[in-house]
């Protein structure tokens, strides 16, 4: 067996931030290129987590009355040319479907599109129009509302630069619709649906959130307000996990989404829209991977708990696999957040290759189990939150009866850790030199690393804010919810200012 | 309240078979047409109906040891080439993506396709190229065999004629593919994922099926072996439900799937493929539907039961809705087949009406609740498997404590009666006018009735395949693995034959 490194992964996250990024994605079998440009394969390993997104979202939205249903993959491009701003945001990352055959040309070889059609499909981007035409049919009186739907699905948006999981031009997402009689309604479920979110990655991800609005050069294409979730990765950049539109009565004007009031007049509904993708699963190898490789957190992890049987002797093979299997069994008795506890069982004879393979997975728990540790009827556990050398014996047991707050512990750390983290990288910022020396790079060796996070007085201008994407690429992640009104003046004109906002560099 | 006809739907069954689809579709909400050509909406109704599938459908693949993951929605169109059969099978029905965004051109109106790609993309009709080529790449030894991948993921197929569910442009389905180190061993997993098919249609569906193999004219394009599941709708026409593939080492050889023999040679994997749709929902409602809407099986059915309580008198509406509500909670308690009894409540006022809605939804049981039925703390019950107005009292325990029955006999009396019917219109025919009467319509009025199945024998000739196809519009469905071998002549040709195969006009 090689000798191994003092980390798994090379380089480190200090060494080389993006580069780390792809060796660990590559080290932990989450995914990995694909010959077709911008497009990502999902392996078992992350696909699992996938899975696990859509089963916790799906129970919060069902709780809230949502239902899932499934709308077209194309759309006319007249209907994206419905609503104005709409189109000219995704009109640069369009996949545009022109042919319907394919057919062998004389003196050409091999087949060359065929049968054009009359109007150009456009790879759905998002799917505000097409589900726009499917609510105008189901409402015509207010009883109609509200209409609730959801809908698990691929979306293209074409990348020049893309990176697993971050920007892909194809992704996995999930796009909720709704529509409404009144604007108030339409706002609490854009409200709420952000909530959702927030307890997506708190609970469930273990990043910390912050919610707010975004500034209105950064709504989304169409929408009359932007709310988002903004977390911090360890390169002290900001990521969007999620974002949940207020989109007025715009998308319901363009779609003629016309309903009878109570009052028998006639009004267009007010709709929202929001989402989440694969890019969380970005964020998660972001926020808790280490230099040995991604840390799942527990109410998320494909698997909770691997068992690694330790057979030196084959004479020991029946009495160590008999053991293993007994205390497979009554783990996956338990259960852990919304699933059971899920095992997995080792039994390759690759020397410490295997327990190192376990660590770059991320898996919470390893469980080394040997003819020596057995006679004790104990076990050997290793946390991977805990240092990869950092393994303590329990009786079986106690693995048994406390796996549950095993797991809740290591939840709690991640979030903890990633909690601080954030703190210790976000402060205030009065002054414009101080801005831009927090933003600055300190260093040659290390071009990535800069201050992080700041709160800042932005006077409301896009001129102030577009001047400082320009100057440092930095950008108004979000008007935080938690800031109080505070009267100060606008970091980049000094001018009046009423409140202040989230500066970073972003994902 | 319009006065209700004799049956919900209109035409019956017997009137128009091909419209009475369209319109039990419309009646139960289950999905409606696009304005995108061929492609459909797939309603919270319907789509339910799809997640109970792959709910089912992941735990026995599952149990297998076959995981989940997702690869790219485009295929290279260099891909496709690289197997002859295979590309040429799909060519005719390609959506074709030539360009990758929009812009305004000088003097045009509305934005034109832009940004032409070097090699135009495929929306994946299927994914054997594109996900041979990761396997080609996960496989280096014998050890890393076998791989067994499912995805669940839309694919694009052109239809000139479509219909809702079972022929559409775009359609959701499961891809299974697999690679293995010996020919034994693939075909062994091809068999397996035929038997899980049958399992899902006859267990979970309702839906009984011949499995056989198709004839090589009927093969998949590339494969060296086709099965196949395949139904009798009430019209008697075939529908096949499901497909799965021995690739024998085709797309082993055209993906390069080469792998390092425990004998130190180099070999290349057997690979299979395996897919079901949401064809089956088609399925579904032509075995079950009858002249009221459809009829869902409760292991499948979106819903269980709905709780209708009755009130003619406000001053009653608080006690029976207490009493619906603790009677939905005590029913939500128990689980039926894989999961919990899910529970509808439908309080509005609509009259009869609100009863008629849920017969052509189909839903299992409609429990209605008034005042005079809580004094005798009795429910009354309609089975969706009987007459609309064939309704019996319960005592509310009892309906509590027999519920599981009560649903185990609706599915079992589904299965039952399309076993029955299939039996009815199958026959034994051993000469040829006989044969031609049996597929010729009997009569001017009801021109899409005929006899149903045969079993007949076949010379195994493409010739003779082909002149019945052209003369009957029949086409041999599969040789069914139930037949023994059995000397006879040729149905078309007279030649000697070793066995019969299954006749029949199909979807």
């Amino acid at each position: 067996m090689k000798k191994q490194e003092k980390t798994a992964i090379t380089p480190t996250r200090v060494e080389d931030y993006p580069e780390w990024y792809q060796q660990v994605i590559k080290a932990s079998d989450l995914a990995e290129r694909s010959p077709v440009r911008g497009c990502m394969v999902i392996k078992p390993w992350g696909y699992a987590l996938w899975e696990n997104i859509m089963k916790i979202l799906n129970d919060l939205f069902k709780a809230t009355g949502v239902k899932n249903a499934y709308f077209p993959l194309f759309i006319p491009l007249s209907f994206l040319e419905k609503e104005a701003e709409h189109v000219e945001g995704f009109a640069k990352e369009c996949a545009v479907v022109t042919h319907h055959r394919l057919e062998q040309v004389a003196g050409k070889k091999g087949l060359v599109p065929a049968g054009r059609l009359n109007e150009p499909l456009i790879v759905r981007p998002t799917s505000e129009t097409i589900i726009g035409d499917s609510f105008s049919k189901w409402v015509d009186s207010y009883r109609d509302l509200p209409i609730l739907i959801n809908q698990w699905a691929n979306v293209v948006r074409w990348e020049m630069r893309p990176r697993i999981f971050l920007r892909t031009s194809e992704f996995l997402w999930q796009e909720g619709h709704t529509a409404h009689a009144t604007k108030a309604e339409a706002i609490e479920r854009t409200n709420m649906m952000l909530d959702i979110y927030k307890t997506l990655s708190e609970e469930y991800l273990a990043i910390p959130v912050i919610t707010g609005r975004k500034s209105p050069s950064e709504r989304f294409p169409g929408a009359v307000d932007t709310l988002c979730i903004e977390a911090m990765m360890q390169d002290r950049k900001a990521l969007q996990c999620g974002t949940s539109h207020f989109l007025g009565q715009n998308f319901a004007k363009a779609s003629n989404i016309l309903f009878q009031t109570a009052q028998e007049t006639e009004a267009y509904a007010w709709t929202t829209s929001w989402g989440v993708s694969t890019r969380l699963i970005g964020g998660l190898i972001m926020t808790h991977g280490d230099d040995d490789g991604i840390i799942l957190p527990p109410k998320i992890s494909s698997a909770h708990v691997v068992l690694l049987p330790i057979i030196r002797n084959p004479d020991d093979k029946h009495s160590v696999m008999e053991y293993v299997k007994s205390l497979e069994r009554e783990l996956k008795e338990h259960s852990y957040g919304n699933r059971r506890i899920e095992v997995e069982v080792d039994t390759r004879d690759i020397g410490g290759a295997r327990n190192w393979e376990w660590i770059k997975k991320g898996i919470p728990l390893r469980v080394e189990i040997g003819p020596k540790d057995i006679a004790q009827n104990a076990v050997y556990v290793g946390r991977r939150d805990k240092r990869p050398n950092e393994k303590i014996s329990m009786k079986r047991n106690q693995l048994v009866s406390e796996i549950q707050d095993l797991l809740d512990q290591i939840q709690s750390n991640l979030f903890g850790r990633a909690m601080s983290f954030r703190k210790e990288h976000t402060v205030n910022i009065d002054d414009q030199k101080t801005f831009y020396d927090f933003f600055t790079p300190n260093s040659i060796e290390k071009p990535e690393i800069h201050g992080g996070f700041t709160q800042s007085h932005w006077c409301g201008s896009e001129k102030c804010e577009s001047k400082i994407k320009e100057d440092l690429s930095v950008t108004i992640r979000c008007l935080p919810f938690m800031a109080e009104p505070e009267a100060g003046r606008c970091i980049c004109c000094g001018e009046p200012s009423q409140r202040k906002v989230i500066f970073a560099k972003a994902y």
